[in-house]
């Protein structure tokens, strides 16, 4: 009997750096990370099965009859969505599965999957999130602000997740994250019967040995 | 505004190894370990203030009468008890206290303070535990087997913890330990007011500046 794997849900305002540090995870762990499904039309350079699963409007709505997205949602009539089979075999394999979805997203993944450790990504201050939010493009100061105000309000959902991160530097918010994932693998609710087990294969052994 | 230290509770069932995982952990981190009082006399050597709270059967008597103490509990006569008061001050003001405490006393410490982190070592295996218990002191068979099948059933109450810890080598114990801390830092029900405090504090700088 092995453990399963963690499903972690990186999510957070836009700006406030997950991207970042989810590479830096990748390149110092391994980590699956999970590819959406999307109907939209491939940009330049995007690859399927790397940038996305590039399906057609059948594909998509097949799969969402075989129930198999943990959440999906659509966006200026394209659909998008997390596949659920290939996360789900990842994780009882034992592999440690990385889903960087939005705040909407990440809220229909728990309900899919309560057992996931959801963390958001705080960005070091309002000013700073404002900063990377006008380097990101160049936008209009409405536009802008709207953006800003949006992100704003997103951190109020902080309170649907297990753990807050903030992204000071990307180093250390990478680090606090490697050590929530210790620490989820040494938590009781995970790991109750696999002990109890291992006790029980243990003792019988010893005990009159 | 500062954070709240942590009370760490590190239990398990003798032979684990609680002792040599927390003079570990005192080595790499700042930790206040709580003494205990009891009305025992004194052994040789024991200092007051460091080995217990030596008290009398009165002084004792007065502090349950003032509900100061987390726990307590009468062993052949004598009381022991974690003050309440003194964990309280260094956890109020930020410092992280470690309370090494058997099983029962553990239960009944998070009944009074269920916020606790309450850890549970576990030998690395039941072989490895009854040669620890050997090890440790001239006793009959007889005694042993029972000190080792009391282990054994105390094992269960691991369900009543919130992480297990298995003792493989105490480096990677303490490792795991510093993890636990530092995710339970990033938990929101710590944070949660904390975070969405010192947003409204920034956003009204930063949005309209």
């Amino acid at each position: 009997m092995h453990n399963k794997g963690l499903l972690i849900v990186i999510s957070g305002p836009s700006g406030a750096g997950k991207g970042t540090i989810i590479k830096e995870l990748i390149k110092k762990g391994k980590f699956w990370l999970s590819v959406s499904a999307t109907t939209r039309a491939p940009r330049n350079g995007e690859i399927d099965g790397k940038s996305y699963y590039f399906l057609t409007r059948e594909q998509f709505e097949e799969r969402l009859r075989l129930n198999d997205f943990l959440e999906h949602a659509e966006v200026y009539g394209n659909f998008y969505g997390t596949p659920k089979s290939n996360v789900m075999e990842r994780i009882d394999n034992g592999e440690d599965v990385i889903l960087e979805i939005d705040i909407q997203g990440a809220l229909k993944v728990k309900e899919a999957y309560p057992e996931g450790v959801f963390i958001f990504i705080l960005p070091p201050s309002m000013e700073e999130l404002k900063k990377r939010i006008i380097k990101r493009g160049s936008e209009t100061t409405e536009s802008l602000m709207t953006r800003f105000k949006s992100a704003y309000k997103e951190i109020n959902y902080v309170s649907k997740y297990n753990y807050a991160v903030t992204n000071d530097t990307v180093e250390v918010a990478a680090e606090k994250i490697e050590s929530i994932l210790v620490a989820e693998r040494c938590r009781v609710d995970r790991l109750k019967d696999h002990i109890l087990d291992s006790k029980e294969g243990i003792i019988h052994e010893q005990l009159y040995d």
